[in-house]
């Protein structure tokens, strides 16, 4: 029998209930007895270590991406036990490297994959389309049986009974459920970083953050001990952490994918929603999850979704004629110079495209759109969430208190000021909407249609020190406009190789604001060395909705610039 | 140069306000020309009395529904300036006969019909698919130039400077608006009396209410001053008014079509949405303006709005197998013997039918669902609302007493009781949802399949007498879970031909609660004398966003029963 769990409700210590979470967690992992390297060896790029460290056939099968290890799979020549422990051990040692684990599921996980090879010796086919899939989830998704804490101390020792919808859909599919992952304190942080579980870091730099929320799913992808992970987004938290372990990530349009089943405070909250998604290494990887959630219908039992079936990307741009706006400063943080040479290399590549359309993008107000997304996180003043870090005696973390204690938008609304400030929301989107429309009316060289997608950093920076995550701006911007968004990499990371960053800042640059000061002395302080690594992502988003056609677009911005639609392993 | 609107602005009392109102109301009618009957000859049942004052040209035109009136028109048979000449001059009648009308817009209509004959002229076909259609719409859907007053006295005097979305997407179409109708103050009842412009009455029974909140167009359609106009519904105001003069009318899902440009209070609450839809003579209608609508993308202006083209309904069913689910009493107030002996009579002619199934449906909690809903339609406990009527002094009426100052489920919430609601809202949905997909497995005959649709009254008796609809659960449980719904005329109306009405309540009937006492003390008192020539209309809802399935399984339902998909001229 389990040791019981330590909980604030039976009078422990908020550490002692973090160290029991640990325990648990080492204990998990110790069942698949992973590699454990020395802390003092750790490298500042963990990235090569699983490779020297794992068996040669774990190497080959966590190299894979998702649509080539089912194909593996389906023709026999990996067992999905066999693929499971791979990534099992993988995970395990990522742990070690980079601190992104709450617990794996060995037991859970390797009883499913001996049923699912049990079924393909019987059937010679396999059980659906993810059949011996490793998902690894974000913590706050629920799993049957399992404890959820959504990083708050104070939740520890709840359980729930049954799993997350869109875990569901995944194993009905036939993929395998094998490891949870790390958030930061509220989730609300493009960090990882909780007195539950410590700081997850970088897997390519551990001076950096691997963001947040879905830090570490970021991480473990970013390391390969998951190919395809669930993440969630309100403010960037897929997106982020896909950019800043060089990954590509997938925020839809809310009310497409479900949520029912996972936990966290103002559940009920309507103004801004958050949108579960996908993390992968590779873009068909983001595509494959969201086709099997949406193919399982999950909007007859999440009646809140929109219950529109996924359209075949395939079907859109079939002449590959796309339109993309792009901006490279949203007009309150200029971007570090990493970011911006991602961009104009971008851009450059896809000018010599006959098929791809490049046009500049004016972001209009993005400082207005953050004091407006900002005013709606926390319609109660973030007396839920207060009470549920309070309760614990958990200190409040720096970027906690950032984005709620010292946030000078929330505040606690009355119903009337709560309508009234999605009036300011509303009247946002529409004239967002309107100026998309009319880059058809005002583009020089006439073209009767508007842009397909905008491309544009998701951040200020690649992935940033710990503790300095501090401006969701690029990527909040497309929560408030509810904008699909995929996240791809697309540049040579920083100093590798080894060189000068283009695009500095001018000698005599003056900051726009405070924020934009704040990087602008980041950059001064660390420069490209401090930043050695980190992979360089962009964002393309698309109109509400319009999720297919992102997918389609993303597809042929990547083929047009020649760039993959994989992480190399 | 028009006179001055009399406003509260400027000083008026609101029984002037109101006496300006239908002075101007009268002067657009005076404009054209329409028979004027002595008040004193008004039949209890006017619906025939167009036929005698109208000529035999405008008879036949106003006698046609929409899918054939656009075939008139694309033929070149009738110009657009005949048939909107016509249908003017029946709504100016209309008015006379059943107050509906809160004005006409000759000038605007006319200039637009004669632009129309001009293109079709040039161009020997027509400008759209709705080329020429007279649109109605109910008031609160805005104008350009015209006053806005949701029937508000204190709004008196606001105007606004563009149509509404929705009219935008029509006139694209070809469509001419010509009238505004009457709602009722506040807009939640489903009567339609207002300080404004008074009772608007059933034309099939002028002791009847028309219904609402879309009383005004359920009046105008009922006696084919139109036969397509604009309702909305928050709690059966599209539903209620077409069912009470025996029309067809449908409430999409919310978030398919827009609302953009039309007024109300409390437009940024989001716990309970309106639905914008037409209302009809013909199922036919009902599509043709959907299917317009949903073509020209509104969701690019309005993103708010779901942005799913519309779906043939055609490609539904192919095989016209379909499973019905039914149900005759909510278990919470009885229905009126002439609605139960329209349901029996519908089910007993599709029990013959070798395509349809139907099936017992058994409602869950019906009581609750009211108690949910109606916690959640005034989430500032009405202080907006209150706001805007005493605003000019105008007397509070008894429905609007009911619906708001009486009704003991209105409270004024913070942030996180408007969560918890929200959270009860989520639960009921959820478990309605659960108990729909479970028809599949606790099905006697074991199909494997849930009802595609239910169908049931829309209130708990034909259309009342006026003042005494108080029992909004038939219609707005659909609101509650968001369900689209049709309304469809299915029986001979009370009275016609005169028989006893069966299905009387027991001789010992002991009422379930005090809204069921009150539905059978009227029936007591009034018997089906009272409701004499009362059309007997029903409801079918389909699961969210199965908007065109729906549309598909009605037509099946009318065609197996051998019931017209057209209300006979």
């Amino acid at each position: 029998m389990a040791p019981a769990t330590v909980t604030i409700a039976n009078g422990a210590k908020w550490q002692d209930v973090a160290a029991d979470r640990q325990r648990h967690r080492d204990a998990t992992i110790a069942e698949v007895r992973p590699p454990v390297p020395e802390p003092e060896t750790l490298p500042l790029n963990s990235t090569k270590t699983p490779a020297e460290l794992l068996t040669k056939e774990e190497v080959e099968i966590t190299s894979v991406n998702v649509e080539d290890l089912v194909k593996k799979i389906a023709s026999g020549e990996w067992t999905s036990t066999a693929v499971i422990n791979a990534f099992l051990r993988r995970a395990g040692l990522a742990q070690k490297l980079t601190n992104c684990i709450t617990e794996l599921l060995p037991k859970r996980a390797l009883g499913r994959a001996a049923e699912l090879d049990q079924y393909f010796a019987t059937h010679k086919k396999p059980i659906g389309p993810l059949h011996g899939v490793p998902i690894s989830t974000k913590e706050l998704f629920g799993l049957k049986g399992e404890d959820i804490n959504a990083s708050y101390v104070s939740w520890v020792g709840k359980t729930v009974d049954e799993d997350a919808l869109i875990v569901q859909c995944l194993l009905d599919a036939g993929a395998v459920v094998y490891a949870r992952t790390t958030q930061p304190q509220t989730l609300m942080a493009v960090e990882a970083h909780s007195n539950l579980y410590g700081v997850t870091v970088n897997p390519y730099n551990r001076t950096l953050t691997s963001g947040g929320s879905s830090g570490g799913e970021g991480a473990l992808i970013g390391i390969r001990g998951s190919i395809l992970g669930i993440g969630s987004d309100i403010g960037g938290s897929i997106r982020v952490p896909a950019a800043n372990n060089g990954l590509f990530g997938y925020k839809p349009t809310t009310s497409r994918l479900p949520t029912l089943g996972s936990y966290a405070p103002m559940a009920y909250a309507e103004s801004i929603a958050v949108s579960p998604g996908p993390l992968s290494t590779s873009l068909k990887g983001l595509e494959l999850f969201t086709k099997v959630v949406l193919d399982r219908k999950p909007w007859y039992k999440q009646p809140s979704l929109v219950a529109f079936d996924w359209r075949d990307p395939a079907t859109f741009f079939p002449d590959r004629k796309i339109r993309v706006g792009v901006f490279s400063h949203d007009g309150v943080v200029r971007p570090h110079p990493p970011i911006l040479r991602g961009i104009a290399e971008l851009v450059e590549k896809l000018k010599k495209s006959p098929n791809v359309e490049v046009v500049e993008w004016k972001p209009w107000k993005h400082d207005l759109a953050w004091a407006t997304i900002a005013a709606l996180y926390y319609a109660d003043g973030g007396a839920e969430v207060k009470a549920a870090v309070n309760a614990s005696g958990e200190p409040w973390l720096p970027l906690t208190k950032f984005i709620l204690l010292d946030n000078p938008h929330v505040k606690e609304h009355t119903i009337a000021s709560l309508w009234s400030a999605v009036g300011a929301r509303d009247a946002y989107r529409q004239e967002y909407a309107k100026l998309w429309s009319e880059t058809a009316a005002t583009d020089p060289k006439g073209k009767n249609r508007p842009f397909d997608i905008i491309i544009s950093p998701v951040g200020p920076g690649v992935a940033p020190k710990h503790g300095t995550a501090r401006y969701w701006g690029y990527a909040s911007q497309w929560n408030l406009l509810d904008y699909p968004g995929i996240i791809f990499p697309v540049a040579d990371a920083v100093g590798a190789p080894e060189r000068e960053e283009p695009y500095a800042y001018p000698a005599d640059y003056q900051p726009l604001g405070e924020s934009d000061k704040y990087f602008y002395d980041l950059w001064k302080e660390h420069g490209a060395a401090g930043y050695k690594d980190a992979p360089i992502a962009l964002q393309a988003v698309a109109r509400r909705f319009e999720d297919e056609k992102l997918f389609r677009a993303v597809q042929i911005v990547l083929e047009e610039a020649g760039l993959p639609a994989v992480v190399p392993a």
